[in-house]
């Protein structure tokens, strides 16, 4: 085992984040010197359960846990109220109590559905983090952001409950699809541009040579200092919402064929072009977001036209008058926040759009 | 109108609670106060609408609020995750924001299973306690304990949400059939063998010559006191558990027939019995409380042995080897958390039981 980076995030009790190789083999050790001789419940889905489930289990029971496990079909899909409670049967058929715990094996999918039933059963107990794509490690991992789907809508119905450890094994990102691999590139890009230059040259070095830990380290430090200022996103939270407005009608309007990461990376490549049309950015930001992006494989543009993204845009916020918060970036590192109308939106999807 | 109790309850944000008559249709006023021109949904159970709900609704939309409503049918049956995934759809449908609220217009039930629900729309949004039950105005309604039951035990799954506001309209009490009313009492009666002699005394002068608004002030007054130190249940919050590991043992061996007040009611004087049994109190208590539980129309003994209610107590705790918390009363005013073993437990059954 090489643990590369440790990274404590202090919200609620406070949580430790081990970034390295060879961790899934030996996570049973993080996990009982917090929760020893407990008994726990692994959750996962059913492409990750068949690669790591077993690994994680046993390495938990050398520990000394006592260990049942849960796996739900994969799946975007999956992310619902009747999956959230297939997992709060299963802790209840397993007489898990309030002193025990749960571990979350997979994806940000998982993680969600995953911390979401452990923040309700018995009204919550512990739970910890082994996210096993870029995606969950840099983004939904730390946070305690939990929820799941609605009919009408993405993540309307969760709570806020942080995790108790966060175990991110760089191993199991060798089993990503380029796809899958390049969607959390996708947030990686988005925080770099929030955090400035470090991160930002970082992913412009690629993530060769061993950076990929670093991306991933420095991304969770980030976040992990936006959530101690602002656990309930009552303001700077906000901030990494960056390119997800355009981001997420792009998602709806292409009935979610289009993934999160690209849309993401789509709605990032926009805003950095409204800023230099529109001159909010204080330097030239466009060309080079656009360039990085693409080393990353992702997508820039999207052939919705803005009038469409508008109308996607506004579906959640239903009520015609009110004002809309976007993320404006101005410079690598510095972004804002900014209350927009539906025709300044408008006005800035147009701009960002080609 | 005539408000004759005015608490404030320091949670979290803090939240007031008025007990009064002809609340319901001055309700708008308060509660626009806190939430000037929001919108808001109504939730409310098929018995308590027909009543209540209109009333309620005026009084809201000429204060100024746009209000829908969602009920649902009435019954303990009801406390579900699948009801709670109906109310969330139905709050989604009207497409109600972070800024907007819930009111729960009910008993016990409505408002568990509202405050759930509000706890989880966008990850919560704020919601206004409005009991009609005396169970509901002195037990849930204060505290923020929110849940719905699952298939394998009560009050499952949950949260704990903090009400904004509590509105406690004696008026909605008249309705009540004297079974549901002697029900609440039974809460009342543990609360004053907590609290002690200011409110066991009112108790035993009985509801009447308005007596009633007091004995519930009183009752919420103490319970907010207990939540305000500790809002989760580590430690002090237990004590709120009087007579109800035997209570909560009762209610599954009667397979839910007998109400949770008179399940209640028989735990606790079961416990009285057995303090005096086994010399934990250090005053005279069965008698008392025996008598007092009857002025009020509820039963003290029960038909179920003391080993069918220790099996039934220990279902939600399976693993042998662990300790029991118990509530002693000592004396009115002075209850004690104690650790008991499996046969320390059937003892206190045994020695409590006639």
């Amino acid at each position: 085992m090489k643990i590369e980076q440790h990274l404590r995030i202090s919200v609620g009790d406070g949580y430790d984040v081990y970034i390295g190789s060879g961790i899934l083999e030996n996570c049973g050790r993080f996990i009982s010197e917090l929760f020893p001789q407990r008994n726990c419940m692994i959750i996962s889905e059913s492409n990750v359960a068949p690669l790591y489930l077993e690994k994680v289990r046993t390495s938990c029971e050398d520990a000394g846990l006592t260990v049942s496990s849960f796996v739900f079909p994969a799946g975007e899909e999956q992310k619902t109220l009747e999956t959230f409670g297939s997992i709060l049967n299963a802790l209840a058929d397993a007489h898990l109590t309030r002193k025990d715990f749960v571990i979350a094996l997979g994806g940000g999918v998982c993680g969600d559905m995953t911390g979401f039933a452990a923040g309700c059963y018995m009204r919550g107990i512990p739970f910890v983090q082994i996210p096993t794509t870029v995606l969950s490690m840099v983004d939904s991992s730390v946070g305690g952001k939990c929820a799941v789907d609605l009919p009408q809508g993405k993540n309307l119905a969760g709570v806020f409950h942080q995790p108790s450890l966060v175990l991110c094994d760089m191993d199991t990102l060798e089993t990503l699809s380029p796809e899958v691999f390049a969607d959390g590139c996708a947030e990686a890009i988005k925080t770099g541009i929030l955090d400035g230059k470090e991160l930002y040259e970082l992913l412009q070095e690629g993530p060769e040579d061993g950076r990929l830990a670093q991306i991933i380290g420095r991304c969770i430090a980030y976040k992990g200092g936006v959530v101690e200022r602002d656990e309930k996103e009552q303001s700077e939270r906000k901030l990494l919402n960056l390119g997800h407005t355009a981001g997420h009608a792009i998602e709806k309007c292409s009935n979610f064929a289009i993934s999160h990461g690209s849309a993401v990376a789509i709605g990032t490549a926009m805003m950095a072009r409204a800023a230099d049309a529109l001159s909010f950015s204080t330097e030239p930001l466009s060309e080079d977001v656009e360039s990085l992006l693409k080393d990353y494989r992702l997508p820039v543009t999207t052939d919705f036209e803005p009038e469409e993204l508008l109308e996607a845009a506004l579906t959640d916020k239903k009520r015609s008058g009110k004002l809309i918060t976007i993320i404006m970036p101005e410079a690598i590192g510095h972004c804002v926040m900014r209350e927009v109308t539906r025709e300044q939106l408008l006005e800035i999807f147009t701009a960002g759009w080609r």
